[in-house]
């Protein structure tokens, strides 16, 4: 199998997932300012939701630059994340109308778990078809981040019984981790092209 | 004329058609798990659906990998293919709302009996421009997998009429059958590696 | 510039164009057969713009496969073609509802037309910036198709006063005129594969 | 990094978004030509946000030929001009249904002065790890162009406070400036050809 129709294919569906989204944000009824008032907190959840997803693009383009090959394993993960990533309009629609209530930020954080662990998985997919001296097993390595976030949002699911709000945090917290660059993957791609 | 931009049209077809399936789970109207009850069988039926249209996009995927060449035979078949496989979301709507009525799992099974025809035809217009020698004609062999689900599905459309629930299994069993490896194909490409 | 991306781009929105429409097929309120009565005319407008729009995506491929450079008036003019082509979703929705009824049909038709015009400007343009002597000059030659479609269009528009199906019946003609292999160009492709 | 999978990303989004605005031309009512009137501005709307979102396509074309490497800041501010750029629907929606108001005219306005603001910010990153002798460097010079529109949707925001018709004017002015092709990059392009 070749990783390029598969990035190809994957690059496609997160751009319609990274758009969609914002189909949610209608315009309001009359034409004045104080119509807009109940779509920031809609948008304010788009923008989250745009950055993770960008966050996951990023990861994902990074790590299939390495990638040499793939089979059904890493295939089928990575649908399971393309499935995981398209319940992410629905979640952030639910969220965005009610940003503080107790449901919505549970079904949030549940499906970026689900995203997290389907991209994990992928990881290790991706991991078990290379050798150990590859560049891919080179470049993540420990993978501390990504076992960070699935961490974090695992403790953010029950965290949300106390306050929705400290589930929410722990979200955009996990969010500027990845903003940060993965000075790992960068210095293996730089290393490649001396 | 060259298979590589029908593979790409095909991709972003079929990646438009996965994703938009997603926007009729629509988020409820309060902000309590109760209200995603009636979800769960749209969201199921959602996963169903995801499942049989990454199959396609995954044989799709092997089958042109080793094409050669195509002609308007191919070139129309396939947009046979894709115009069932745009009809997928309106079925499971339908179905996901109705999950055990009758009338929307018998258009679910012929939308799905659709897709497999145009598939079974595309894969023999392909064949009929490719030597008996061709890899892809050693790949696709006797095409087991293709005969045996088109004829599940012609199947299952009688059989619903004893109960729906016969026609959701045997469309289920069918999905089962394509994400066990086809090691035929698997087998060709890894020989042509070598 | 370079027609690679632009191809790329065009191909994304033809096949969002192509896949949104059938947005428009909603399932019906019951779960009965007689709910999809009215989904019939829907669906084979839904069919016709389908394998309309294929047409185009067809042409435009083997257009740009002989295309060896393109400009601003092929950018613009190609832009322009996308823009026609992106009302059609409009026009078969209102078609699909209203299948006998003249505006509907004078819309679906203006709106052809527009597409058959845009492509038509774009081929002078890109005939513009080749000589007479390149590939893509001897395979477009007299382009008896374009200028029939174009005029076939242009007659519809009139007669529907007579009876809108004349007018479907004429797009319907155009259609299965495009459906008939293009020898020209299919020939020049083939002297250059010798 | 690479700028390949970056261009096919943004292609594909911007395909999205270029072609989802039209989904708010929803069909009228009735059957009749009356029922259209409504639609006119909304059409309008759209052909402006279509051209508008063409520029941008076809500038982010011409930009990423020239350009030779890409780095964090590169993405970032790309994923900031899609962001933005995914607003220009819901935007056109709002403005298109009150074309004369002052409300949706600013937001509209406000939009694109993030769209100019992201893509300028972008060039600026793109020179940053660019040799001032780079051909991306005199290809972009003094950028007077895109200067020029970030100073007029500045300037459009004031002066819709006096009439939303200017700030209306302003922005269609900023693309037919646009329209214009752009000589500098054509020159260095050329010149790469020779």
């Amino acid at each position: 199998m070749s990783p390029k129709r598969l990035e190809a294919f994957s690059d496609a569906v997160i751009a319609i997932i990274i758009t969609i989204m914002v189909l949610e944000l209608r315009p309001p009824e009359g034409s004045g300012f104080d119509g807009l008032r109940p779509l920031v907190q809609k948008a304010l959840a788009y923008l989250l939701s745009f950055v993770l997803i960008a966050i996951y693009w990023n990861n994902h383009h990074h790590l299939f630059k390495l990638v040499e090959r793939i089979d059904g394993a890493v295939m089928w993960s990575n649908m399971a994340l393309l499935f995981s990533l398209s319940l992410v309009p629905f979640a952030t629609a639910w969220f965005g109308e009610n940003p503080g209530s107790f449901a919505p930020v549970v079904i949030y954080i549940a499906v970026q778990l689900a995203c997290a662990t389907s991209y994990y998985v992928m990881t290790r997919a991706v991991l078990h078809i290379h050798s150990s001296e590859s560049q891919i097993a080179t470049a993540l390595g420990r993978d501390t981040k990504g076992k960070l976030s699935l961490g974090m949002y695992l403790v953010a699911l029950p965290l949300s019984f106390i306050s929705p709000w400290i589930g929410v945090a722990i979200i955009i917290a996990a969010a500027v981790i990845w903003l940060i660059p993965d000075n790992r993957v960068v210095r293996a791609l730089n290393a490649e092209q001396d």
